[in-house]
């Protein structure tokens, strides 16, 4: 049998668990110094929990997980008999993998609503999984990086967050531009240009403004019978990249109003703040979700077209699905495989990131071998990651495998060695070697 | 709709994953110490990679995920006509999701042969799922942490592995017992009285020694036709814990004596080390497990009756299945979620470990609110972890809130401050209250 791991997923080598290990080390450090704190929530959810909250397409794409045992006696005998395959899952699967961390989360929240503090701050970093057909760069499980506030609607949170990415990408290394705008912006537009029922159709087409550009989203909007006069006046306020102007074209209102004031109010405390990265305020940024009701962020690469590699924005509404009212809250979310995928390119990691070994231990004979455990846990107690080949074979081939696994030191040890009590410390970059007693070994290891 | 979780499976909040992050740490900590380099596999693992590995009963409790899309258009007719769910399953599902880390790390070391460098020391702490019924203590979804070195048969890693734990338990605070015991050992007693090969049969009743007792064992082994001669010989040999008695008593079984001369060749390792924890050679020490050919491990706490802390051994032919031959490897596996029932119940764990903020800053009008941020994120930018409170509400409610989440310094900012550019500095425990300015309040918190 040939092995193989479904499509979709992957395996983790050393070098990639720390190199991913890296970006989730300097956003939980960032996320911990604003207060937020990690939960965790099964991989397993209910089915009913997940369904219905992503959408008939996001339905289909659920991961069910079979039921145990004889499940076919539950099963739904008509969608059996009828080959039913949407009908008959819910008889034979009330399991599925989570599909993002928003939905755990508002479900978290209601369930724990007594034990946990409003506002709640909390972050999470978890898998997660999507029957997407698999591409460069699309999985099937992959990482999701969420951080998010419930229980206020203070714009000071959007302001955090402002900071957090400013400095999340700063200590990345990474470039990027962050973008704001406030759905309520949005939705003033859609007032001033006499649709203002039509705010989420209208958003859907101006979110692939990037895509399609200005003349796509004409078109579109056309083909959706926005009238030509609308469509002149929706695409000139769109190019309106600043709040002062957008406040005198939305003078009729109010909700336009409110949306610049609320933008002017979060920019407001970062006054006499430097930021490492610039934040442009951009009104054709709509990320197609309908739940966000103020402020929505998103962030791209400076120097490179890479799509966005972070996005979020203010729900008003998260909790009210599993039946907690009233509860306003505002997230982010990182796209770190696709934040992984831009540092590989733009070789951004550091290069010495793996917790490899500082020395290996080569001996040459039983006895000698027997020091060489010794003298590796003398280092290890005193915190010195060390290794001693596991026989004492030709040097050859000792030294060769510390050749492959790239360590700096080796320590030989042969009868001489043994009977003298001084161990040959060598670099194996520049060849230097010199004799060392024990404890001149573990101070030169310590340095 | 009231929201749930699947049994067996389980939330964490912030005070249970910095608790599990601690322990997780600790061991993450000494496996690099010993050169060891983590790996990560997917969640979802192709069913023919699992099926077969875990034995009848094992199978059965792999929980299998449904295909996406028209999944009863392959379905095997046969079995659906005749409502057989176990013969349905495989064409219906072709993913499940991983019942160990061991079969998947038997997958990765063969489809990766030509990526690593044996001998290929590995660790994995990731969750794994059985649909076994849940009870206290266990559950559908939890999670193991491994550690194997594979591609050497040296026996340097058995000591290796007797320091790892003995450091472990003793950095995590709680005082255990390693039992030793060699696989070898239970074949020479096999051929000492006469059943060479009921080897696996004699091992699975031996195991239950600690549960039934020896009278217990006495009966099983009657039921299963060993001679009573043959019983009562065999109970004296388990009984004997000194390897020299054990070596008379074998004479005459050349793996016996094997087995013997490995045990003592692995604790020579250890001569002139200190142990924290006592190890134990015990050779009624069995895990059922057929795969183990070399030593086996197992660890229970010292002072009370809490079932198996750490299981191990060596196998011969750990990848064989999977095509790759002739690879010898040995590892152990830490109870992760049981080490952390038995802490919780010693209170064990440091009162200090989540990562809460070091003040909250209570602004009293909108003004002061600004400041406050600006405040908080000078303290931030020098690493101290704090927060504002969300909105400049009654101070009541501020300080109830920093009551909640047990804040232990609080900075209150009214127009008073804002003016004097001092800003009270109150210690919520003693009530002490002094005023300070922006670099004397960075100053005190980075004490």
């Amino acid at each position: 049998m040939k092995p193989g791991i479904p499509k979709g997923t992957r395996d983790f080598i050393p070098s990639e668990v720390y190199r991913r290990q890296y970006i989730f080390d300097i956003i939980k450090t960032l996320f911990e110094r604003y207060g937020y704190q990690p939960i965790e929530t099964p991989v397993m959810e209910n089915l009913e929990t997940l369904t219905g909250k992503y959408g008939d397409e996001g339905d289909k794409l659920l991961f069910k997980v079979l039921n145990n045992g004889d499940f076919l006696s539950k099963a739904d005998k008509d969608a059996l008999s009828r080959l039913d395959s949407q009908k008959l899952v819910h008889s034979i699967a009330r399991r599925g993998l989570r599909y993002d961390l928003t939905v755990p989360f508002a479900r978290f929240v209601t369930m724990h609503q007594h034990e946990i503090t409003m506002p709640f701050k909390r972050y999470a970093i978890q898998p997660v999984w999507r029957a997407d057909r698999p591409q460069k760069g699309r999985y099937q499980e992959f990482y999701q990086c969420d951080v998010d506030v419930v229980g206020t609607d203070s714009l000071i949170c959007e302001a955090e967050y402002l900071r957090i990415i400013d400095q999340v990408f700063k200590n990345l290394g990474l470039d990027v531009v962050i973008y704001l705008n406030n759905r309520k912006i949005l939705a003033g537009i859609a007032e001033e240009i006499g649709t203002p029922n039509r705010l989420n159709e209208m958003t859907v087409i101006i979110d692939k403004m990037d895509k399609i550009g200005e003349e796509g989203v004409h078109k579109e909007l056309s083909k959706m019978e926005f009238s030509e006069s609308q469509i002149t006046r929706l695409l000139s306020l769109l190019s309106m990249d600043d709040l002062q102007t957008m406040q005198d074209s939305l003078k009729g209102s109010e909700i336009g109003q409110k949306g610049i004031s609320e933008m002017q109010e979060v920019l407001s405390y970062l006054d006499g703040l430097y930021l490492h990265n610039e934040v442009v305020t951009k009104v054709s940024l709509a990320r197609g979700l309908n739940y966000y009701t103020g402020c929505i962020f998103e962030v791209s690469a400076k120097d490179i077209e890479f799509g966005s590699l972070l996005g979020g924005g203010r729900y008003d509404n998260l909790t009210g699905v599993f039946g907690l009212k009233g509860v306003s809250g505002v997230g982010i979310s990182f796209g770190v495989e696709r934040i992984y995928d831009v540092m590989e390119m733009k070789d951004l990691f550091p290069s010495e990131l793996a917790q490899s070994i500082k020395v290996l231990f080569v001996a040459l004979d039983e006895a000698s071998h027997k020091r060489a455990f010794f003298l590796a846990e003398n280092c290890r107690m005193k915190g010195i990651s060390c290794d001693v080949y596991p026989d004492p074979v030709k040097i050859k081939k000792q030294m060769k495998y510390a050749d492959q696994i790239g360590v700096k030191h080796v320590v030989v040890i042969g009868s001489e060695e043994l009977k003298s009590d001084k161990y040959t410390f060598r670099d194996m970059q520049s060849g230097d070697q010199e004799l060392l007693g024990q404890d001149e070994l573990v101070q030169k290891l310590l340095m």
